[in-house]
């Protein structure tokens, strides 16, 4: 094989898993870089600032598995810093590529824009390795491509954000393509067979002993891969088997053994009674952070938990050095080979009561989030904002493959537009593409990252973006300062925005304030199948939010004060 | 004195020197701190994001002396980072205080949002040390106030952003105020008596012995605070002064012997010649970055070049470790009672050529900047962004008492519309008030930061917003990729953006494309006096720009790389 430089090197590994599409804002130490984007077998799609390119490198990885952005040295790659530090906590995989100045320039008197004036290039590496797994600064073009590929090789292993930074000339230095004929491993290594056969025989112990075996789907099934291992040890145990919020969208709930969400407190009674008297709690990925426990309400008995982590198993309180993904498919295989001797089949709690009519002429919150039951279809993506909406989607029963994330222990406001950005690119690639992409995202959250808008309306996706006006940040005001000016935002008119990003794109925009009228537009085939994007905004009471934030914000109070 | 909360007393300390106004975000871990912002003697601007506030803390601190901003742990400070990091490198001093969680929780065993997930506390302190002169989390109230008084006086001795992390706990303890009766020292340490008095002789002698003495203002001058001594040692030695990008905006360039601005190569003609063959250059606060010396093509004689920085003066190529601003108070001091020999009264070079009439139906930039010329008024408040903008504004002969500054060094795009958001509220602050605020950005550089738009248009504020649509990154096509995709940006209505996130704020926006109809814009008294906000998107060619961007242009290539 011809030679090739550095940066498509680059490109064509991160094309080698899927990657297609690359984020990010030029600057002038990155420029030689991207012309040899296409020579990658990649798209550009240029964001309007850093923030949103990492969101959205970030909302494409979950969706294709890895995402990457390619911002300048410095201010780029600083802007883009909470996007990362957002994919290090929540285990998604994300390229940061940043271009440096060449190695002479770097190693010179001169002072270069972008620098902090002080002639060192070494204090914007220091800061992304405090939200990396693994990073680099290509100085040497001999050791470039085994570097690039160790970075990449660390990412799949953590399953966090690595940072590669590129000098302009390295990146333009010729290397041998010959290593790319050997495959990036993605795939964990295999754990101790001795100890894996232990742990899964243990597992099928309590597992046949038990009488109510319940499965809880958290945060790490999909962020560690196990989502179709997960549905097969559904099928085979026919367990009752729930969701948190951070595991919301991995499993199919219209499965007859589904049994809906768990919060902790502010759980469905019989839903909560069934999980938390299970004498064999099968928990997968469990993430037990305050927001995605119910503020540590979550009363699951420690003896009777299994817990299923990326790189050990919990049982009970001991832990094992195996990964959850090859004790799972063993404990399928284990149990297909003799099928566990009682499988109880009647379901003791139920996912979801019924549609309910509205129980106001105003948009209340009970009413609006279990609204979503019947207009969410099949081959939707739902991506949801931090506050209201994070808490309140719990509250929908979803159809079949509808599936949906959020950023449920970051909690960064913003974080949702700009993932959805990447999620909509991202969902036309895969096939079948998935069919609507649905943004739900508060007021609030909605005016850190409105540049977002400008890219939503292009590359021909057509999400329908619900922003909830609640004039300010209501999560907030339940947690403290419940009429503290500082919770009000400035009134914006978000029609107005989205058509000013997209002048030359079609696209249409709702302003409700009733209930009666969202439930027709909820129906109206013309809103629901459109060929372009649309808003629609929802007027709703500052102070009204979904049952557990109000549980949620008179807890946090507390355990942010540490209690 | 009664005690009062940790978070009271710094408020009290931000106010002592003249902070009235704190940018920020809310989030749950500084609710409670922003409940005493206004016992602190402050009031409350909410920023739509944290980028936004750290521009905007920069913006006001240009103007006040200091600035501020409070951000939530995790991804509210990581948010606002790159701003910060352009306030390090440009020495703007700036607070960043940041709402932690309780001790107890920081020592727990619980995963709390907006973490890492990993129970560790510091990983954000980390990354800000990198761009703070001085850092700490206080984490014990019997010391929090002489560490809040450290590292404020340590932000003054270094001029440079501090971070202050204020645990929810710590920031609500009670403290007493007494060490509030003894003031934050804001001045350096006086000079060896003996090496200043050697220093200020050997300048004299050089100046005295000169036969074409000048000065150069460049960024110093405003960074470290020495702009009155420029203006008494101009008076006082008559010599022909000329500033640099960064020292734009500085000096009374109606003074009868200001020279012009200087910018290496593209320098006009005289003036070059005026300065490279001076025979002693008095160069005050010199910031030898690319940007502001016309990437390297200055040529003053190192042996002529008296260079006065904060913490030393170098004379030929020595260096002494004295402060400038008292080195100019006693050579001001000096000349006053021993007039130097020689006084030259021709004024060797002009500073403009006079007012053109365009040159082409389309608006040029070989005509626009000039143009500022006559628009400008005694009292405006100039910002421009880095790019066409930047350089472009060097070429307007400003009247006298017009201020200015951009991000000449740290150049990140987005900065000026951020930043005038916090200097339109300084603007008001300071007596007399700045009169008009004039904003200079491009289309490229506005879409990262355009949430500021927001602010712009409250507090009372009319500032002028003058957006450059070139339909892309011209400053980027000129260094690399003159027609690459990745330079084109998506098309925005910027009119109906600032309406759109100030409904309910009179505004008035004009779109022009050609120069006769700008020229009457300029001209036109109610335009040039309104009461509201004001926008005025000008469409110029994409491949147009100054001359001086033309140079800067071809040699950034070489220098980014290492030449």
């Amino acid at each position: 094989m011809a030679d090739i430089v550095v940066g498509a090197y680059l490109f064509r590994r991160l094309r080698e898993f899927g990657i297609e599409t690359l984020f990010g804002v030029p600057g002038d130490y990155e420029l030689d870089l991207l012309d040899h984007v296409e020579e990658g077998g990649l798209q550009w799609s240029g964001s309007p600032n850093e923030l949103v390119a990492a969101y959205s490198a970030d909302g494409y990885a979950r969706i294709k598995g890895a995402g990457a952005l390619v911002t300048t040295f410095g201010p780029g790659e600083t802007s883009a810093l909470c996007g990362l530090a957002g994919a290090y906590c929540e285990f998604v995989p994300v390229v940061h590529i940043v271009g440096y100045p060449g190695l002479k320039a770097q190693r010179g008197t001169q002072i270069l824009h972008h620098t902090l004036g002080d002639k060192k290039y070494d204090h914007y590496i220091k800061m992304s390795d405090q939200i990396s797994c693994a990073s680099v600064v290509l100085m040497d073009a001999s050791t470039a491509t085994s570097e690039i590929d160790r970075i990449l090789q660390a990412m799949f292993y953590h399953q966090q954000p690595v940072y590669i930074g590129l000098p302009i000339d390295i990146a333009l230095s010729k290397v041998s393509p010959s290593s790319l004929e050997t495959s990036i491993i993605r795939d964990l290594p295999l754990n101790d067979p001795m100890v894996e056969e232990f742990v899964v025989k243990e597992i099928y112990r309590r597992l046949d002993a038990s009488k109510n075996a319940v499965i809880i789907v958290d945060g790490g099934a999909t962020r560690h891969g196990v989502v179709s291992e997960v549905a097969k040890l559904i099928d085979i145990t026919q367990a009752p088997h729930f969701v948190t919020g951070m595991g919301k969208g991995a499993v199919n709930e219209r499965h007859p053994r589904f049994g809906g969400g768990y919060n902790g407190a502010s759980t469905k009674a019989d839903v909560k009674h069934t999980i938390e008297n299970s004498d064999c709690v099968l928990w997968v990925g469990s993430y037990l952070s305050d927001f995605n426990t119910g503020e540590f309400t979550m009363k699951v008995s420690a003896a009777a938990t299994i817990d299923f982590q990326r790189f050990y198993v919990m049982i009970g309180d001991k832990k094992y050095d195996v990964k959850m993904k090859y004790v799972l498919q063993k404990l399928i295989n284990t149990i297909e080979m003799q099928p566990l001797s009682v499988v109880v089949t009647d379901m003791p709690c139920t996912p979801f009561d019924g549609l309910q009519a509205p129980e106001s002429q105003d948009i209340t919150h009970k009413w609006l989030w279990q609204r979503f039951t019947s207009f969410l279809e099949p081959g939707d993506f739902v991506i949801t904002e931090t506050g209201t909406a994070q808490a309140g989607m719990n509250e929908a029963w979803y159809p079949e493959n509808v599936h949906m994330f959020t950023q449920s222990v970051f909690g960064s406001i913003g974080y949702a537009t700009g993932a959805a950005v990447g999620s909509a690119i991202a969902a036309r690639e895969v096939n079948p593409p998935y069919k609507r992409l649905i943004l739900v995202t508060g007021d609030g959250s909605l005016q850190l990252t409105v540049q977002g808008f400008s890219m939503l309306q292009r590359n021909g996706v057509t999400p329908i973006i619900f922003v909830i006006n609640n004039k300010g940040y209501t999560v907030e005001r339940l947690i403290h300062g419940l009429n503290a000016d500082y919770n009000n935002i400035p009134l914006w008119n978000y029609a107005a925005l989205l058509k000013a990003m997209g002048p030359d794109v079609a696209s249409k925009s709702y302003q409700v304030a009733k209930s009666a009228e969202l439930d027709q537009l909820l129906q109206d085939e013309a809103f629901c199948h459109a060929s372009y994007p649309q808003l629609v905004e929802l007027f709703m009471d500052p102070f009204d939010c979904p049952d557990s934030i109000k549980l949620l914000g008179a807890a946090a109070g507390t355990h942010n004060m540490g209690s």
